[in-house]
């Protein structure tokens, strides 16, 4: 078992009606001009962005807003936040939407906190010494962005999609109605299921010694996903299912489900990371599309956690062969992937990127064979590679 | 489901070795003065208070200390931490122990912050606006304190124990290296682990729909708690299984199994204060002593409840007769606590109390009549008397 550090600041306020406390939350935090910051139209459609500025008139809080946020939020809509905060002494963001409103607008407080260029942080070129304080209103359960530490851009300049991770970003608080997810489009939700499982998945697969409590506490997280994701494809409007979902999104990365790990592997985040910046797919879709793939292609170098997974998850007989036992969770974890209507390669995403595409994801993918990616085996730019050449096409 | 709020800011700081980074900790939180709060000679003689000490030296952090905290912590000692850190200008806190100093840190924090008597928040006679904020370094996994806004203490006056919770007190930061624990007497070691499972069990025997999400993750905490207490009677030195404990202690008490729950019965824990404010008997073990004449008590209220329970928790077979299986469960917990040598009736805790002590116990419990508790079943002071009858011995 390894020591670890665990800090999850962020004041969780969840259930029905909690919008409607958006303005005493943004009040306690004692700020002065709030920057409210969402995406596309259907914020302001559904009523509920009127319903935020009606609490935050309430409490009498001053603000300004800045929509058009998209998935895979771009760099330079951060750059224009950051210039507005500056120009208009903005002290507090407040994120109304999903993951990707929420990373824009860590991004655009580490803009406004810090001297410089702020995408020299994505770079990992130096690190932030602050960030402006952040308060969300989450409208997607998927990312886990609301309670995480993690922010992740997309630069327009190549296409680069890249994240960026520290503590002073983590939200003040964070607003969790169910509700609000209810009217999301069926893909979506089970893409955002895909990404929760997935975040648990990345550090449940590891090479050390873990720890039992966590490891019981990931493999119920991602059989409730599943068993949910199942309703929701159903009962798009089931108020429990949406809950359990949304929990569990923020369970699954707000460090929870890492706790004395090695940290987990993260290579199907990376690899999908490059897939999202060059075609812009769904982040959850782009993780199903090259899981398979992953997973086959490193089994070997740890039967016996797949085997445990394949057993524990997705609910397998423990059977005499660990190989064969690791391999047939796989085939279920692909066989729920189709239950919700995810991909399970590359093709499915509707995209059929070339041979040399392929390579250039790897080469990408690899900061130009600067680094490996992965714990439970490292990869290399030619495994990279060959993983998604492998996700391309099933079978 | 019900709508909850969860907020667990203290930084968590765990594994071998983490004592040497409280100094850097402590300084972290730019206060001028820090009063190292601790209990009996145990931190003495195993050399951690010295190594305490020189980690705030060699962070050059100004600091005194006031030691003697026993179990079931007092109010006397709680009035002269006060009075010493308001002469002395004290701005921080760092409990050097278990539960007892925890809650005794953040009774005098309370003490310090708010004009006055401390004990009036106990008597819930007012509400604390603040607390001077607190560190830990954990030498016990048992009350979780160190993650929890609660705080208990004992006025000798008429031997009160009384609790009160506010988010003020939750720790800054708390330092959990499992090796500090394995010194530990069996009984004390057994006593803890009790504690652990009885605050998950609390919270999840309610009346409401619950969140599946969070019944898993307590069937599964306490579970775990079972399984390397079992281990710890043997193997008291076992680091995995002192770290099982210690996080299970953590997340037993922060919140987190009570999410999307109605907040929990605690009956238990009542019943248990006025035993341990009576006698001084150790917590967990009076738990233990109360808690089947209890279960048998409350049972017939949600029988699908204790049936689950007796299911995912103890492993008992799910049988066709639900108050069958929910027996059996009860009858399981009764011997996990015989396996690990911890009391099943309040003889077993080596005291005696006559009729009319019981019927004092109840009247205390009830704060003279005043407040039924419990939700599985409101229990009134009647109720309260016939289960401490009940539980005098067993069977």
């Amino acid at each position: 078992m390894e020591n670890f550090n665990y800090y999850t600041p962020t004041e969780v306020v969840f259930g029905r009606g909690t919008e409607k406390q958006v303005g005493e939350l943004v009040k306690a935090q004692k700020c002065s001009k709030v920057l409210v910051h969402y995406g596309s139209g259907s914020v302001k459609k559904s009523g509920l962005l009127d319903r935020v500025f009606r609490s935050l008139d309430e409490a009498g809080i001053s603000y300004l807003s800045l929509g058009g946020v998209v998935p895979n939020p771009r760099l330079s809509l951060v750059y224009e936040g950051i210039s507005l905060c500056k120009s208009e002494d903005v002290d507090f963001i407040l994120a109304v939407g999903g993951g990707s409103v929420i990373d824009s607008a860590k991004a655009i407080g580490y803009g406004v906190s810090n001297e410089g260029d702020v995408w020299d942080f994505y770079e990992k070129k130096r690190q932030a010494s602050g960030c402006l304080s952040i308060g969300v209103v989450l409208t997607i359960s998927a990312a886990g962005s609301e309670m995480s530490d993690s922010s992740v851009i997309t630069n327009e300049k190549g296409w680069l999609k890249r994240g960026y991770s520290s503590n002073y970003a983590r939200a003040k608080f964070a607003v969790m109605n169910p509700e609000l997810t209810m009217t999301l489009p069926k893909y979506q939700t089970a893409s955002g299921c895909v990404d929760i499982m997935m975040h648990t998945m990345e550090r449940y697969f590891n090479q050390c010694d873990n720890m039992e409590l966590t490891d019981g506490i990931s493999e119920h997280l991602i059989r409730t996903v599943m068993k949910n994701a199942k309703i929701l494809m159903e009962e798009p409007y089931n108020y429990d299912a949406r809950a359990e979902v949304m929990w569990a999104g923020s369970l699954s990365h707000n460090g929870l489900t890492g706790c004395g790990t090695d940290g987990g592997d993260w290579a199907c985040h990376q690899l999908e990371h490059e897939l999202g910046g060059m075609f812009d797919v769904a982040h959850g879709a782009g993780l199903a599309a090259v899981w398979g793939s992953w997973a086959r292609y490193v089994m070997d170098a740890c039967p016996e956690r797949f085997a445990r997974f394949a057993v524990n998850v997705m609910g397998v007989a423990d059977g005499a062969d660990e190989t064969e036992t690791a391999l047939k969770g796989i085939e279920a974890m692909e066989a729920f992937y189709r239950a919700v209507e995810m991909p399970v390669c590359i093709k499915d995403l509707g995209i059929e990127p070339t041979v040399e595409q392929l390579r250039e994801l790897a080469e990408k993918c690899s900061h130009l064979r600067k680094r490996t990616v992965g714990c439970v085996k490292k990869l290399d730019v030619d495994d990279m590679y060959q993983i998604y050449k492998n996700a391309l096409e099933f079978g």
